[in-house]
């Protein structure tokens, strides 16, 4: 390959990445309005710049870094899915696998291969880089939802029990961390900023 | 400084680089809506991942990465100033320097510094690292004006000439880039999405 048909295929890459722009979370911004993927994606990357002294093991930044700037580009064919919708959830992961072919794809190979293989490891959280990167995936909503008063929690109904299982994952990367967003969710249930799960089984009629 | 101390220094300042994300750009997005500042240090911050090839000198990418995704939270406070607008750039230096000591001061004393030194390395541009990290932050508004037809060039009237002189710095740090963005510009000048320099003359009654 060339190194104008690489350069071609970079750009091309770096072109298709902007509509990362457009998918949009369910999480609201300090602002109030929702959140988009490229927003979060870059939030996470510079929490993981600062907060890697509290990973439970020893990390290669830079691989935390690259893992967490790409691991949502395939939400640019299969779209966000909200983590407490498990109808969603189904067929969720052949939708991304096909869209990793696709977008990583557009890059020389070589890049394309690396990718690909950063966005799995970082879906598989089998590596120290790959925990402590979804514990920043996660605590990174835990901290807009506790800071906009359970803003997404509320509307979406979902319950402490569902906030608890969901999060406890981030202790898997980060144990001071995890013991930190407890104690924000913990508060958030006393403020009503989540709906008990008491009162979640009375809506279901249990 | 306890442990506690520390990461409550790193939230604050986790939760107030969110606002980053409402500081919106005269650039468009290709999807034609101005992009915010959150999303364009993304964008350059995968740039570099991927065009880290294409750099004059030998470059530590870790630190180019942390450089780019730090270097326009200065914004938030400072806002961010067109880089074709004059009047605009009067006492932006030191709106910038006074955001740069509040917002990184909001972090423990010790990554503070590691951050406004590499916010200054970014803005004096005398490192590799700097010069190429400059070149993706220059490469990138090229990029998305020429695939949105020269929407935030035309609508501001920005001449060939101007964009010329702003853009040749990406050379400095990546000369196969420039080679390609002088490509881009020259075919803009050619379709009209640049305002060509004689018209402007004739708008200015010269």
């Amino acid at each position: 390959m060339s190194t104008d048909d690489r350069l071609e295929r970079q750009i091309r890459f770096i072109l298709e990445i902007d509509r990362l722009k457009n998918v949009l979370r369910q999480n609201m911004t300090t602002a109030g309005r929702p959140e988009n993927s490229c927003e979060h994606s870059w939030h996470i990357t510079v929490m993981a710049v600062l907060l890697g002294e509290h990973a439970n093991e020893r990390i290669d930044l830079l691989r935390v870094l690259k893992m967490l700037l790409v691991h949502d580009v395939v939400e640019i064919d299969a779209g966000d899915t909200y983590c407490y919708d498990l109808a969603a959830a189904a067929g969720q992961a052949q939708r991304e696998r096909a869209a990793a072919e696709r977008i990583f794809g557009l890059l020389p190979p070589d890049q394309g291969d690396e990718m690909r293989r950063l966005w799995e490891e970082f879906e598989q959280r089998r590596t120290p880089e790959a925990r402590f990167a979804a514990a920043m995936d996660r605590l990174q909503p835990v901290l807009l939802n506790y800071f906009t008063q359970g803003e997404a929690w509320r509307r979406r109904e979902v319950t402490n029990a569902q906030v608890m299982a969901r999060n406890r994952t981030i202790g898997d990367g980060a144990a001071r961390l995890w013991e930190y967003a407890r104690g924000l969710i913990e508060d958030a249930a006393r403020k009503g900023y989540i709906v008990g799960d008491a009162d979640v089984s009375g809506l279901n009629g249990g």
